[in-house]
């Protein structure tokens, strides 16, 4: 669909988008809070979702776990308006900046899908290290919201 | 190396640290610049990666072209300083917030990897779409920093 890739120069300085996608045809996608600067979650597109993306400035990810089109928000009402999409040197990875106003974008109810911090510094157990809660409190209750949907989550 | 993954409310609500890597063994990073918020770039790490981080709060990678770990700035003298460390809901992607000073992440010489815009909005021609330049100057010359090292952009 994008512009092939056969030259290196051209990928890393040029002004064609020509997105890499990997094996399963997916390119990584960091979205963040284009006011606070957050990062509000790791996601994933396909060629489809990202061109969605550009052209209706709503995000669309690739559902791994539902293997589909996702268009975030479309069940809890909270949408990412695109303010701008980035793309990296080599055309790996995508960033966009999104507004979801008063929102949130992670399925488990907190606003950011990183809620929580790992210390820093030397590891006496690795297996027994805690990680703290930044976020203290949930912006909605996902049982509410998802009722039947399965969770994404896998082990 | 670190704690076994079996039940995802814990990996979801739990205070243990259970990171997935995929089947390469790597998890998903993305850096941000401790103050701006700018994403600096996106990168991955091994489990050995992850854990030289937390500890010695300099960001190490694992370099996919090169196949080994990478301590960032090594080359460059442009260290990533470790400001916090986050991790997602499922656990599969990790946030690290960096100081870099005055200094550079990306390999072509610019402070972001993400130094182009893709415009927003109905797409004629996709394989003519054009790029945007965010960064018009580059913070060093990558030939006289990077000398004889091979490019880790692959097409």
């Amino acid at each position: 669909m994008f512009k092939k890739r056969v030259n290196i120069k051209e990928i890393e300085e040029g002004r064609d988008l020509e997105p890499k996608f990997d094996a399963n045809g997916l390119i990584p996608v960091i979205t963040s809070d284009y006011k606070s600067g957050d990062i509000l979650m790791h996601g994933y597109m396909n060629s489809q979702a990202l061109k969605k993306t550009i052209e209706t400035k709503e995000a669309y990810y690739w559902s791994r776990s539902r293997k589909k089109i996702w268009h975030k928000g479309k069940i809890s009402g909270f949408m990412q308006k695109i303010k701008e999409i980035r793309i990296d040197d080599d055309q790996d990875a995508v960033w966009i900046s999104v507004d979801i106003g008063r929102g949130a974008s992670c399925h488990v109810g907190y606003r950011s899908c990183f809620y929580r911090s790992i210390p820093l510094g030397k590891i006496k157990n690795i297996k027994k290290l805690k990680i703290k809660f930044k976020e203290k409190k949930k912006k909605f209750d996902p049982k509410k919201i998802y009722k039947n949907e399965p969770n994404p989550t896998k082990i």
